[in-house]
C-alpha cells in the first residue's frame, strides 16, 4: 500500500492594496491551499484571483475561516459564542464557494485560522460550532484540525471527513501536544530533521517528543509556511524528501 | 390564463446591536424577501435567523446584495470597477446561499440594493457586471431590477432568468423610468390608488404615466415597503387588494 | 460640608442608519455622558450631534472607549497586548475631543466600554494600559473605572485624577467586588432600596454585601441606565431621592 | 529674500499585519508628512510608530484624511454629503492629533487624500466642508490642497491657513488643472526637467503648460513619492537640484 499525504499552505492574504504572502511560491509545494475569506484577510477580489491561480496550478481549495478581526490579522483571542461561531464560519464557507464554484472547481476543506483554531483545539464546544457549521454548509465538505485535539472529536462526533494535521517544524509534547512556543524545543530549524520526522510520522504514525519518549501520531496533512524565501525553500526541501521516500503528494480529497 | 405577480420587500436589516425593520410584518405580505448579506446591513447570524424566518413563513429568499459600507447603509454612491462589482456580488450570493443550503431551502434571486441598484439601472456595464455574477453563481438564481432599465438589457444579454420589478407607490415619466423623488408626482399616496395602478399594470401591461400618457410596463415583482406602521398598513391593503381582482401572489421561481 | 456625587450614562450609541438608545431621557437624569466612539457604536455624525445635544443639556462629556468590535458591541472580550490598548484609547479620546473641541467643550473623563472594562478591571498591566493613554492624552483627562478594581491602582499609580465608580442596580461581595450576573443577589430591583444604598455609598462611604457584612465603597461617581423606559424611570427616581437627601448632583470635574 | 519650498509626501500606510511604503526613505527627502489616520489606511498602532519616527527625523506630521473605504485605500469615489465630509475630517484630525500631542509635537497641516482630495478640488461645497473641520478643529491648522483648485478658493472664503500644492512629475494644462493621466504629456519621467521645472514654478510662480504657453502657479508645497526605490531615487535628486539652486527646504508652519 502506497503512504499518502496532503501538504497545506496559506494563501490569498492580500487585503486591498497590500500585498502579503509568497502566493506563487506556495503553489509549487501544497497540494492544499488554505484560501482567506474576508475576515482576517482577503477580499472578493483577492479571492477571485487567489481561487483562479490555485486551479491553475492544480492545487485543492480550502476555506480559512477566522474571527472577524482584519486589524489583529485573527490572531486575537476573541470570546464568540457558539452561534457567532457557527455563522461566522457558514458565511465564509459560503462566500469562498462561490469563487470556487464559479471557476468550476469545488471546495474540498475548511481549516479554522490562527486564534480561531487554537482555541477551539482546545474546547470542546467551539470546536462543535465549527464542525457543525462545516457539516451544514454540505457538499461533503472536509474539516481540517489539529492532531490530537477537540478537532478531532467533534469531527468523529459528527461523523464529518476529517484532516489532522501536523507540523513539520514543531516540537511535540509527550501527550501529542505541540510545546508551546515560549519553551525549548518548540521549533525544529533544519530541514533534514524535519524532512525525517514527518516521514516517521506518515510511515510509523509516531513522533519523538522532546522527551524522548514515542508517541501516535498519524497525520492526513501536513502545515508548511511560505511567508518568507527560508520557509519556501524548507518547504520545498521537504517535499522532495517524502517523495524519495516513496510518499505520495495528495490532496485531502483523495486521502479522507 | 391567471394573472400572477411577486410581491417583495427587505429582510434582515438589524446588524449587531442593533435592530431594523418590521421583519414579522413583512413575510406577512411578500412572497419573496430580500436579505442583506453583511456589507451594508446584516451579520451571519442576523441572516441566519431571518433565513430561518423566511423558510417558516414561506418566502422565498433573494440575496440583497450592496457596496461595502455598513455606515452608509449602502445609499451612497460609490464608483466601483466592475471587477470589484462582480467580485462583491458572487462573494454575497455565496454568503447568504450558505445559511438557505444549510437551513433547507434554495436562493431564489438576487437584487442589488441602494445607490448599487440605482447606479447599475443606468450603466450597462455595472448592470453586465451584476448579471454576470448572478448567471456565474450558478443555482438558476433569478435576477431582479428596475423595469426598463440597464438590468432588463444585462439580463436579456446574458440569457438570465429575469425579474423586472415596478413599484407601487411611484408616479413613472412617459419613458417608463420613475419620477425624480423631488419631482411632483414622485410618489401614489392614496393606496386604492397605487392598487388600481399595479393591477393595471399585470393585467394590462401599462401604467399611467404623469402626463397622462399611457405606457408599456410590465413587472414580474413589486416592491413593497415595511419600514414604517403605515408603510405596513399600505402593503397588506394592495396585497389584498390584487387578490381581490383576481390576481395569485406567487414568489418569482413560480412565475419566470 | 456638601456631599456630592456624579450620575454617568451611556450616550450617542447610534451607528450610521442604526438607532440606539433613549438620548434625551439620559441627558434629564445624568451630570457626565459617556458617548460612543466608533469603535463599538457611534460614528462621525452621531458623535457631534451627541456632543451638541450633551453642551445643549448642560451634561459633561467624557469618551467611552472601547475595543474595535462594532459587530459585537465592545461586548466580547479580545485578548489586545497593552499596545493595542493604549493606542487604540488614544486614538478614540482624540477623534472625541476633535468634535468637543470645535463645538467649544473640554473632554470631561473616559470610561473604557464593556468587555475592555470588565477585563481592565481584573488586570493590572491592561488598567495600566488604559490610564497611561488618558495621562498621554493630556488636557487634565479623568478615568472613570470600577470601584475596587485594578482602575484604582492604576490611577493612583499614574497620579491621575480618577473617579471611582459604583452601581446602583447592582449587589456587591463582602471584598467589594460585584455579585456575578448569575449569581442571585446581583441586582437590586427596588428603586428605593437602591436609592438608599446609594445614599449609604455617598454620605457613609460603605455598602451592605449579600452576606450582611458592611464593606467599604466610596463613589465619585454612580452608573445608570437609560435602555428602557423603566431604566430611564428608575434612575429619574433614584436622582430624586439623593437630591431629597441633601446630596448635589454634579459632574465629575467639580468632585475630583 | 530667501526662496522657500515644503517638500511632502505620504507616511504610515500600512495596516495591521500589512506593511506598505518606505516610510524611513521617506523621512529623508520630506519636511512635511501625510499620516493615514486609519480610513484608508493606517491603525492606532501604525499611527503612533509613524509620528514617533516623524518626529525623530525632524519631519512636520499632516493628517492624510480620507474616505472611510479600507478595502478601496481611499481611491474610490463615494458621494459623500458635505456634513459627513465635515465630521470625518474633525474625527480623523482628532485620532492623529492625540499621538502627535502625546508624543509632545504638534499637528501641522491637514491634506485629503485621494478620491476625497481629487473630488473636492473640484466641488466647491466639498472643499468647503473639508475646509470648515479644518478650521473647526482649531490649532492653526494648515489646509493643503491643488494649487488652482476649489481648495484655494474654500480656504480663502474661511480665512484659514493655506498650502498651495503642486506635483513635480505631472503636466499641467493652460489653465493651471493637471494634464489627466490618461492624456500624453500627463507625466514628467525625466528627473532632470522636473526639478527645473520646480524650481521656475517657485521662483517664478509659473509653469510651461504642455501646449507650451506660461501659466502662473506658486505652490508652497511640492507632492513627492517613495512607493519604489525609483521614485525614491527622483525624490531625493529633485531635492539635492532644489538645495542647490538656493532655495530652502522647509516645512510648512515655517514658510505660511
Amino acid at each position: 500500500m502506497a503512504y499518502k499525504v496532503d501538504l497545506n499552505g496559506d494563501l490569498g492574504e492580500s487585503f486591498g492594496a497590500w500585498k502579503m504572502g509568497q502566493d506563487t511560491d506556495v503553489l509549487t509545494f501544497v497540494s492544499s491551499a488554505n484560501v482567506a475569506c474576508g475576515f482576517h484577510a482577503g477580499d472578493p477580489l483577492v479571492m477571485q484571483k487567489t481561487v483562479r491561480e490555485a486551479i491553475k496550478a492544480g492545487v485543492a481549495i480550502g476555506a480559512h475561516t477566522a474571527y472577524p478581526d482584519l486589524k489583529g490579522f485573527g490572531r486575537r483571542n476573541m470570546i464568540c459564542s457558539p452561534d457567532e461561531l457557527y455563522t461566522d464560519t457558514l458565511y465564509q464557507i459560503g462566500a469562498l464557494r462561490a469563487f470556487c464554484e464559479a471557476a468550476g472547481t469545488k471546495l474540498q476543506h475548511v481549516k479554522p485560522h490562527g486564534a480561531m483554531y487554537n482555541s477551539a483545539a482546545k474546547k470542546i464546544e467551539e470546536a462543535m460550532a465549527l464542525a457543525q457549521a462545516v457539516k451544514d454548509a454540505g457538499g461533503n465538505l472536509i474539516l481540517m484540525g489539529l492532531a490530537g485535539s477537540k478537532f478531532d472529536e467533534a469531527a468523529e462526533k459528527l461523523g464529518l471527513p476529517y484532516a489532522a494535521e501536523a507540523f513539520a517544524d514543531r516540537g511535540y509534547m509527550n501527550d501529542g501536544t505541540l510545546v508551546p512556543r515560549k519553551m525549548e524545543g518548540a521549533f525544529v530549524h533544519d530541514v533534514e530533521v524535519a524532512a525525517q520526522r514527518v516521514i516517521r510520522m506518515i510511515k510509523e504514525g509516531v513522533v519523538e517528543a522532546i522527551d524522548g519518549s514515542i508517541v501516535p501520531l498519524k497525520p492526513q496533512s501536513i502545515c508548511l509556511h511560505g511567508d518568507s524565501p527560508s520557509a519556501v525553500q524548507m518547504a520545498q526541501t521537504l517535499r522532495k524528501r517524502l517523495i524519495e521516500a516513496g510518499i505520495e503528494i495528495e490532496p485531502l480529497s483523495k486521502i479522507i
